[in-house]
């Protein structure tokens, strides 16, 4: 064979001049989903060979804090022990919230319905958590400290339709980066269960019959083109597409004013490679977007403003939330308004690279100083510190806890205009699927012999205004299993 | 055959158990991009059959208001006649602008530099324009007059960018609707060329081989499956997605805010064709949404403040992008301000079930009638009087001529709110193609034989927030045109 093959376009099971490996299940990519979906299938019985790109496992997944979010079934031992009782239906309300106007609904019932259970699951695997609880609102723990308040549970609209309850559950791992150990753990339980890894190994193309069935991929192996076939299925676990900027460019041009991709690979292969038999990706315009401005948590009481003068979000949010909304206004300069009693120096600053742009004995100084418009800033903060004097915020409904006159002088603004401070974004778009994992094409019929999970599909998380931290790594790990248990109980084509 | 055919799925050639039917070009739709395609393939030298799954030629082209964005190479001789200079670059840029953060350079320079030309062949075709000009800001003519500013060329910040210039050419036909009669003079020309023209006929699937070369269609005619072959190429013209509202959920939710979709049959065949065959759709999220809110233009002197008092777009923005930032705003309720000099009943109002809010001799008064926050709609106000007594608005940058302070009583507040007036959209995401009408797969490659134009593909328009009458039309003419002379001068697959 000569031909050169591409993700883009299958290759047809008539041109494969015959099998170099033959397999059960192929899963490409060696993160979360990958190693979850491995590990069921293998489980099941079948024959599992994994193509992971690069050298070693990990991906997207090892970045991250490894945040799981977790709960449903009145609640973790953790979260109970922490004086909280979870509802699924609380949880199923907010994660269906927090997939915006595109949720899927059958996904989140899903998940709400097993979430405990899959804690329980990732325990069994050998990912440990301490029974410990940081009441105040950070981004991640520095310690080895396990239940946060990850999303926007408390705060409007979510409060309003679900009964909060911090979700966030973090591996028992001192320091931040938790999700290398959690991928760690994961990667050995890989290993131990006899699951065949092959690294460097690049998936090139699908292989597809002419009715559109995939029977499996070609893959480069030490340098060869090695056609690989499945008898169970494909599932692709090979990341988003932040990576590649011609494709964030063309679907999700909003998320370039944010100018730092969180990613590994995460080129659009799987999605590419997906879509090539007929996948159908959705949702591909949305992202993740955030500056971590906080904590301290009392920066939460300050309000922030765009450059003309105007609020524009309840700041009480996950700082996802206010951060997808910053980059929705117009214009590049954003302010985070503080006063004496509120203001704390912002622990990520440094490397959020947020600065103070001004400071001033009167709040006209401080609009004097940012060059806004007169008495722009400073009817927000009067109308603001009126309201906030009596408790409300009926423009943006803060939380009563969060409200505060900012009426002790000296007042600074905080520069985060998005142009120079750290908003880091990664993209929620992917190959649409039923909670099994089938790859489903334009008509939502399931693509025979294909699945997907991770960044590749479009799962859980699919609004950058609803994202909590931890919705990721759960919606890969349990979504990745529930692709692995499917294709491995798939009748075998022979 | 008894197989049943998909247009998620081509029918692969190698299936195919004889030609019905042979030509050079298939075209699929007869709006404003299939008729043009076909008269210039035709007009080439080519045998063209034309397939419209409607018993009438107009498809969503038909329903428009006929306007034509053109201009450049200094200008139509109805824009010289009205006092305006056109220069190609302004035309370049301000395209470039409107198309917003994923414009198509290319696209726009081939349309910019081949304007005038492009009016030149269209009044070659029969369609005919009178010498006349409108300077007053309006929607559409109910006269037979042709030009008007149909943009947001005057406004901020496309002013800043390219000299402004009325763009929107309207054809002579007395009253709204003149893209009917564009359409019935387009219609005739492709009858009087010899084009093949099938009505009640429904391309079910794209034949492709196995290289994804596409050869032909299978299309329902009189009851029966018919393989036909071109030789030449097939042209997807077969409109948007709007009226798909499985697709318009799955890709652009936001725009069921509003609850009106403008469209015929636009039930995403055409894109889920060429996807079918490796096509890649992108831009799937943008759509067009607009309340007809002016004329008369002296409400455009008013302010639209969303429900806690804030404005958020300079007003003297069209129509549309100023629509596009209203349901871009949290909460339904969206007012326009008005006073007594400014105020005039709008002249759709009956239509867009626009209404009086609340009135009042004070904006205290209206204030409270509207039950917004207290000082909130106030502060707005008294900020926007203050700059505009000065000639200026430093927030949003209205225009000097539409500034004036809202301070003579009676004062009026026009419900405009999102779920009950009569906000309508379509689609803006389609297939990815070159200038030329190729279409592309997501590694920007052409697909051999396969075309797309007017919305089934993505054009000129492709962002919400700066589309302009009659860009549609021209989008769906000029490079309905170019597919067409290119598919005809393509050597035929023989």
């Amino acid at each position: 064979m000569t031909a050169s093959y591409s993700r883009n376009q299958a290759c047809r099971l008539s041109h494969v001049p015959g099998w170099d490996l033959e397999t059960d299940v192929v899963v490409v990519g060696f993160g979360a989903a990958g190693a979850c979906a491995s590990l069921e299938a293998v489980q099941a019985g079948a024959k599992v060979t994994l193509f992971e790109v690069t050298a070693g496992s990990g991906g997207t997944s090892a970045m991250s804090g490894g945040e799981m979010y977790v709960g449903g079934s009145g609640g973790t031992p953790i979260q109970r022990s922490a004086g909280f009782h979870d509802d699924t239906e609380d949880l199923y309300q907010y994660l269906l919230m927090a997939g915006g106007p595109n949720a899927d609904a059958d996904k989140v019932r899903a998940y709400a319905d097993n979430s405990l259970g899959h804690f329980e699951w990732l325990q069994a695997q050998g990912v440990k958590y301490k029974n410990s609880f940081i009441p105040q609102r950070i981004v991640e723990p520095s310690t080895d400290d396990c239940l946060i308040w990850s999303g926007s549970e408390e705060a409007w609209p979510f409060v309003e339709q679900a009964k909060p309850c911090p979700r966030g559950h973090t591996p028992q791992w001192l320091g931040m980066g938790g999700g290398k150990y959690l991928m760690d753990v994961l990667a050995q339980r890989v290993d131990a269960a006899g699951v065949d890894v092959r690294y460097n190994a690049r998936v090139l193309a699908l292989i597809a019959d002419d009715d559109g069935r995939v029977h499996g991929v070609v893959v480069k192996l030490d340098g060869r083109d090695c056609f690989v076939r499945a008898r169970r299925g494909v599932i692709l676990c090979a990341g988003g597409f932040v990576m590649n900027r011609d494709m964030v460019r063309r679907h999700a041009p909003h998320l370039l004013r944010s100018q730092h991709p969180i990613g590994t690979v995460d080129d659009g292969s799987g999605i590419l490679l997906g879509q090539s038999v007929g996948g159908a990706a959705i949702n591909m315009n949305e992202g993740f977007v955030t500056l971590p401005w906080y904590p301290p948590e009392s920066l939460i009481k300050g309000i922030f403003v765009n450059e003309r003068g105007q609020r524009f979000i309840n700041e009480d949010c996950y700082h996802g939330r206010v951060s997808q909304h910053i980059i929705q206004q117009a214009g590049n300069r954003i302010f985070l308004l503080q006063d004496h009693e509120t203001y704390a120096e912002p622990e990520f600053g440094k490397f959020s690279n947020i600065t103070i742009a001004a400071a001033g004995e009167t709040w006209a100084e401080v609009e004097k100083d940012l060059d806004l418009p007169q008495g722009s800033l400073l009817a927000t903060v009067e109308l603001y510190n009126r309201y906030a004097q009596e408790g409300t915020d009926p423009l943006f409904h803060k939380g009563a806890k969060w409200l505060k006159p900012l009426t002790t002088p000296p007042f600074v603004a905080l520069d985060c205009r998005i142009d120079i401070c750290f908003y880091s974004h990664f993209t929620l778009g992917g190959l649409d699927t039923l909670p099994t994992g089938e790859v489903l094409n334009a008509d939502r019929q399931p693509v025979p012999g294909l699945y997907a999970a991770g960044r590749t599909a479009c799962g859980l998380p699919r609004w950058g205004a609803g994202y909590s931290s931890g919705m990721s790594l759960a919606d890969a790990t349990y979504f990745g299993r529930q692709a692995g248990l499917r294709a491995a109980s798939t009748a075998p084509v022979v």
